[in-house]
């Protein structure tokens, strides 16, 4: 199989909203990013959360196993820093192997769920 | 006209939800791929699923018409397996001329019905 | 200013619903592109329609003035031929100078509003 | 840190819709872009707005300092010209240095909040 991805990627618009509806945890709401990884070697990630008013914080490392799929809730980011509640940030990973980025966000704090999806920005 | 399109595509965050409200099947909860083939010949696709704790699945085999539309739920591919609901899964598409693929999903877990949509990632 | 953006866009996963809440027209579910020419001409834009189970149907053509924005609803494209409401589709757009192309969609069919927006595939 | 982005984005389909409904300001609905400059300079921003059926204005001026997100509603683009309610736009961003823009939507003019996101074009 192919190498699928890049090794860098980045994303402006991320926001942990405060408030939700609905079950927990499947409708809390969050932020996240989903990482494939293609190859077959584990591939080695480092992120950096950029913010409006203070110095960006990182890196946050993480790996994804050989051919597999990781989701990750900036919810459960907290080494170095957890990220807090109605803060806007942005994030920048980079990876050891090329992977495919993919953010997305599920609002609850109204009635009704929302959910955005988008491809990151793949940077090189 | 043009060969519109890339061989290789991939998202990273793809999830089937349970729970559905509304009319069946309008409103069902999915996520599918819709591949466009502006070419003059068929065109050969194969997919391969990725997921959190297994290892991938594939190829799917499926056939995309000279200059038509294929719309696949995610639900409906079961050879060689089933993709199993409430799992996520990242998928890797390649075909044998150049396509355009995009993803979307219709989440109606909660009582209004959600959709995202996104470009799926060019991988070359 | 610079000429911004490509002469060549496809999206696969068009589709008009039928059902519609709320206020007309603000709310009347619709899927629709912006296209946005920076150049100081005009563009001439023809549209291509891909179908599931019949053969294309266009050329439609349009014209974006120079420095402008155009809103197309699928809903008014009629020369050739309607696009039939619930019928799934494609579109291929090919321009004579460098436009953006955004695809959005606004679903009605149930209680609530669901908006969603990809940027098109840019395809040269 | 490696230097992330481009220097020229632009979208198409952006709208302020005027009906609001849910707790001011959180759920206001709204048009914004969000930028994130990862360098260790303060990016320098020029917006150019476009219209259907008006000459573009600009250009709004704005900075982003050195490893900063900055988050920019529409609504707040006052100097030279407001950003009218109910009227479609496109954006041309041009920076100093390489940035990440992100496009977003909340739309709260029905009883639901939707949320919608896309990476904007980037241009070079």
């Amino acid at each position: 199989m192919n190498r699928i991805g890049k090794l860098n990627w980045a994303f402006a618009g991320g926001h942990i909203p405060f408030a939700s509806t609905g079950e927990e945890p499947m409708f809390n709401s969050h932020d996240k990013i989903a990482i494939l990884n293609t190859a077959e070697e584990e591939a080695e990630i480092e992120i950096f959360i950029f913010y409006e008013n203070s110095a960006p914080v990182g890196s946050y490392s993480l790996k994804v196993k050989a051919q597999r799929l990781r989701k990750v809730r900036f919810n459960d980011l907290i080494d170095p820093e957890a990220i807090q509640l109605e803060r806007k940030f942005s994030c920048y990973l980079r990876s050891s192997l090329p992977v495919v980025v993919q953010f997305s966000r599920m609002d609850t704090g109204q009635a009704a769920n929302a959910v955005m999806g988008t491809i990151a920005f793949p940077a090189d």
